[in-house]
């Protein structure tokens, strides 16, 4: 779900591949350079002084994306013209949005797949006319469904550093210098794919839907007719609350210590993730978190994955189960409250927060990437690898964020 | 199930891989090349002028070729000598129509492996004596069996582009600069390998089909021993025309999406999957539309997979139905048209358009390739990338034409 | 199942892969060569001049390899002094047998894991114990044992090509240069694999088959308590003689011409399988005709993983049914001899000859590769990429032979 | 479950990967080597005049990793600067303990995925409320769990050699110059890691195990509702003692075959799994394992896996049967003895010594070892390797220790 180090940006002190680097890219050319007339437009501050005109025409768009937060120089080939694409206002747009873009489609092809697979098990079951004679799928097709999600969804994100997820999004502002500034415009991509996704599979599948839930009926868990379960995930039964949060915070701590692992160029022994290999990791880890972490809460481990979907089942007429069930497992804190208070209230408040599937994934990454950084991470780009764990700066907080701003900066990230 | 750039095309503009040029491999001596006596005479246009007794023998060859629309150079690798391999009618013929005998047995194998899963399980549903005690596989195994079929079809095919399905060389010709004299050969020999495949697995399975319907007969779902559904797609009985047709589309749309993605070496972070990764991927994309996309309509998503299958059934003997089932959910259009004419209009109306398995994947591959294009492709030969998205070329259809055939020739793509 | 060109065969005409040439490997110093004292043993042809001493020391064992067929200098890499593992006789042999060794070794993990995933799944059918409540595995797990096991054994066999099949020995034999020499040994080899497996996997499931079938009853099916398809296949009820061929026929054509395709760097378009892919893609490739032509006879096409077991299987004590079961599916054309003869003359034929699982793949392997030979294969080395498919050597069989052996001489083969 | 070589022991003699070798790390310059200022610090003996200061720095941890048999150079990439690291107390311990620390999560993450896997599918077996109808998983989640467990768990503790089991550990020490003394440190963090993980796999599932059990009641198999099956393996009932340990044995034995062959890079032909591809093979080695010898004792072959939740559910009260069960399947010898003494000393025996689980891994892992050393290995670095499979260093074991301690310490080893 994940790529920490997107590809351009331009990391002078770890800088540890140099594919991530466009400075590095240009400086070397390569071995089909001489068949390109107009190789040479992708400037970047190392070759300013030789690309002034170019600089002048892309001066616009690289205050928009600054001001995403994002890299001013989009991540695109050296062989596609940045220059010439700026001719017209939407290439213009789609260079801008380069990657909220692709946050949005990684996340849209994750949760289609995801989703899907639910929606193709659960509106199937026990069908006997299906080859097999029991249904089209099981539980483990649904474990295929998100792991290739994932993986698929992290291929087509490439450029965005494929993270899909805003805990890990989070997660990585905080250890892995990923700019905070970008972090409102991946969590509106990926949430937004989410949703749009999960519309699309409620058009596929309404035909199933009204066949198994009667036309026009949309139950939640644990009506036995439900397919509320489509969208997003309802807890067991026999769950309590505190095993609710102990379990997505276990998944989420597992998925980001891992993908910190495979990324982790120092502690690979011979057996680099980080580059190729990762997508395909990707899918073993999504499948087993989903085989071995899946029962009692349906392994969100993802505010896009769910909150978005539950929103579209909201909205297409699932009522207000979609965020009261499981004993209010949308949302914690306030429960007492909400029970007692009015209903607009309680929908407003419902609408804002949510309590499992939304604060879990983002402690339980955020321990995770603690974990792996405190006892494994030697880089020094980790806020936990300066003396104290960092914590210092709690002291001087204003001193600290700028010197952080300053540091991007100087290393081209915004 | 494809490969949009195929290896020997001369793109000298995006010319991302110096192996995708046979210019290059020429100009770039291998570790092995002085091993070889004879390994210059694949020729190119680059260096005609120290081929050219090469050239002449070679002459008539690439008039074929040319005429098909291939590249005048068959994609060879440089160790087999052409020249020599010329000496006899065979070899000439197999150089000749090299990419076309490629597609046609890597949908071969893709058709076998796809039916033959669904045969092993549809025909063994239930089987107590089966190790496990209920049947030879699930609705599992034939994700398996699609997909895995997919992935060694592109091995086979490797050196046409491996697209193996009708609507993807369709979307490749708007898109990719795919030259559309390629499409017609492309298309037969696709077809024709779907065909020779679902014959070949009837003759297999001919025992097998016997015992399930009963000897000598042949029946159509939603008859309860039908096994016309080894050969080709029939919606769920429950479903309208509408939802097949979106579900087809959707399913379409996604596989083009995420291959441009697969093969968009602009938008790949760390992750590429165009080259040796790109099998695998597919072997999860298909796996993937199978286990989430696959119930309402059995996911054909490619004309050669359904209609060659499907006319197989119909010659061997499983009659009208299998173009009237669901609804004429082999063709739209004229339907009413056909519940009133008399049956040989219709049959011959139905022998030649298809309704949702023969439209929807085009229409939908098409609409997956522009997504992608519109909003993540950079690259300069996409007709999307162009002002106005190329629509101005619609305004003088003859001069833009002209223009791009001349283009090709250039670029030594016919 | 296959590796064509096994790495040391310094094919100097083709010679795609300098790995796969020790001449090349020796000419191309290798980054750490400087830390090896020793490296410099490797002696081959070219080099002879200059490895003088080692040539005298390694001469009885290039005898006794050359004797077998096997390539003079066994395929180890420099690192590994050769010389100084000859002081000692069992080095000797471990170096002279190498590649028989390899092949044992790789056919017995093969087995091991075939033999012993259909012994899992059979023996514990229906157990309500089992974690998921119905046993240890499904028909799928099978594809999963017989498809990890040929890849784990290729990796096991590395060294040998690691056929780990009688009848690819064969269709490599004749269509690529293989010396017939080495056929022989191969097939001990692979037969003894298959052989000792077997009986490991019978010792360790003795008690299993014994709460099954009950103390020391073993039958064969249609037995409903049937064991013996443990150790080999046997065809369905339903099934005649025709199919049943067909079946084998079939799926060894298949595992033929995908190996074909798989192999050659001619057809790869940009997705070369020849190397580290190679046993990846060979899973897929058995979990594929697993899933999709397991059903009817049982996927042998292989000799070594049928004919091995099903001795070991009537040594144990399974009775002569192991071989007259399915209509004496193990040999065919003496049937009607056999069935008029005495027992003894029955017998002996029986263990000599065997129909469908061996006849078949044998054909059904030289077929499927005639087949990617004729219609895709490029290189000079297939016979029938000769002038009138090499067919004019019948007429001349002895020049023919002689011209061969003398080629394989002079090319370090034999 | 083992990488051989671990990445940073700088074997000159076989030094088969400059990547496994830091002197060739810092000999050959990275491509953005120029990009850092303080990259040198990475002192080994081979540059030992140029990284005077950074010795001294540093000592008191090469102090430390040599008593622990650690390499005195903990294995971190150049780019992150160990002198720098060693400023705060904690970065000092992470870099001491670095390959334990190492050991211990990855082989947490591989019990988390089993154990997790079990857990899911034992506790929901049958529930009729599940996508698909029948439980969340079935016997080959269980599968996916421990293989995808054993490739994530090699990610992470990727630079301590991944061993994750201490028959393998063991295995390296006799037959691979591991050095001994790493072995009871490495023991430790397998078994502490193994005894974590399920303590948090219990804490988990504590809900679902109640309500399976009923609030508090922990049983053992045979019980109809027993959980123990969880976290350690207990073999069927039917077994009696010989086959349990043959069957331990077997899959110990082919665990340890498979890997040497993995690693052996004299014994690849074109297929390396040593590197980047280990992982993976690996997973498909696990999976194999699983669905081919899982059956009958629930294929420990891993003292870590087995012996740490044992402990860890003999700790939350499961009693004591989890060490009694299936005939004191837990330890053999001493069994007689057990029967007749008194609880307190057979508690205490039982806590020390376990049987099948224990012995059998370690006596199968060191047998397949040797058999692949003595038929396909050719490495001098093997004991077996050498004259009389170097059986003459027992006649004098204090010289042997001596000159073999003395070269590990020449070779940087420790």
């Amino acid at each position: 779900m994940d790529a920490i180090h997107p590809r351009f940006e331009p990391d002078s002190i770890t800088g540890r591949d140099p594919k991530e680097n466009p400075m590095t890219l240009n400086a070397i050319p390569t071995a089909h350079a001489s068949h390109d007339e107009h190789a040479t437009n992708q400037g970047s501050p190392a070759d300013a002084s030789s690309s002034l005109d170019l600089h002048r025409t892309t001066s616009d768009m690289r205050t928009t994306r600054s001001r995403l937060g994002l890299q001013p120089q989009a991540p695109i080939v050296e062989e596609h013209d940045l220059a010439e694409q700026q001719d017209w206002w939407w290439a213009k747009v789609r260079i801008a949005l380069r990657e909220p873009f692709a946050e949005f489609f990684g996340t849209m092809i994750l949760v289609l797949f995801g989703d899907g697979a639910v929606a193709q098990v659960l509106l199937s079951t026990g069908q006997k006319s299906a080859p097999g004679g029991n249904g089209f799928g099981n539980y483990q097709s649904i474990n295929w469904g998100w792991a290739l999600g994932v993986m698929l969804g992290i291929y087509v994100a490439g450029d965005s550093g494929a993270y899909l997820n805003p805990a890990i999004t989070f997660t990585n502002c905080v250890l892995r210098k990923l700019p905070w500034r970008r972090f409102p415009i991946y969590l509106l991509a990926q949430f937004l794919g989410g949703f749009v996704a999960s519309g699309i599979i409620y058009g596929n599948y309404i035909d199933g839907i009204n066949k198994v839930e009667g036309p026009g009926i949309r139950t939640v868990p644990p009506s036995p007719t439900a397919t509320a379960g489509i969208f997003c995930t309802y807890p067991q039964a026999f769950d309590t609350t505190a095993p609710q949060f102990a379990d997505e915070f276990l998944a989420s701590a597992i998925l980001m210590f891992v993908i910190y692992a495979l990324k982790d160029d120092s502690n690979k022994g011979q057996f680099s993730a980080s580059g190729a290999w990762f997508p395909l990791a990707m899918f073993f880890l999504i499948f087993g978190i989903g085989a071995c972490f899946g029962w009692q809460t349906g392994y969100a481990i993802n505010l896009a994955r769910d909150f978005g979907p539950r929103l579209m089942s909201y909205a297409v007429g699932y009522g207000g189960e979609v965020w009261s069930a499981g004993g209010y497992y949308f949302w914690y804190a306030p429960m007492s409250w909400c029970e007692t208070s009015g209903s607009a209230g309680r929908r407003i408040n419902l609408l804002v927060f949510r309590r499992v599937p939304i604060v879990a994934p983002f402690c339980g990454c955020l321990f995770g990437g603690i974990l792996y950084d405190v006892f494994l991470y030697t880089g020094p780009d980790s806020l936990v690898n300066q003396p104290w764990f960092g914590l210092k700066d709690l002291a001087r907080p204003k001193a600290a964020i700028l010197e952080r701003m300053e540091k991007h900066k100087a290393e081209g990230l915004v």
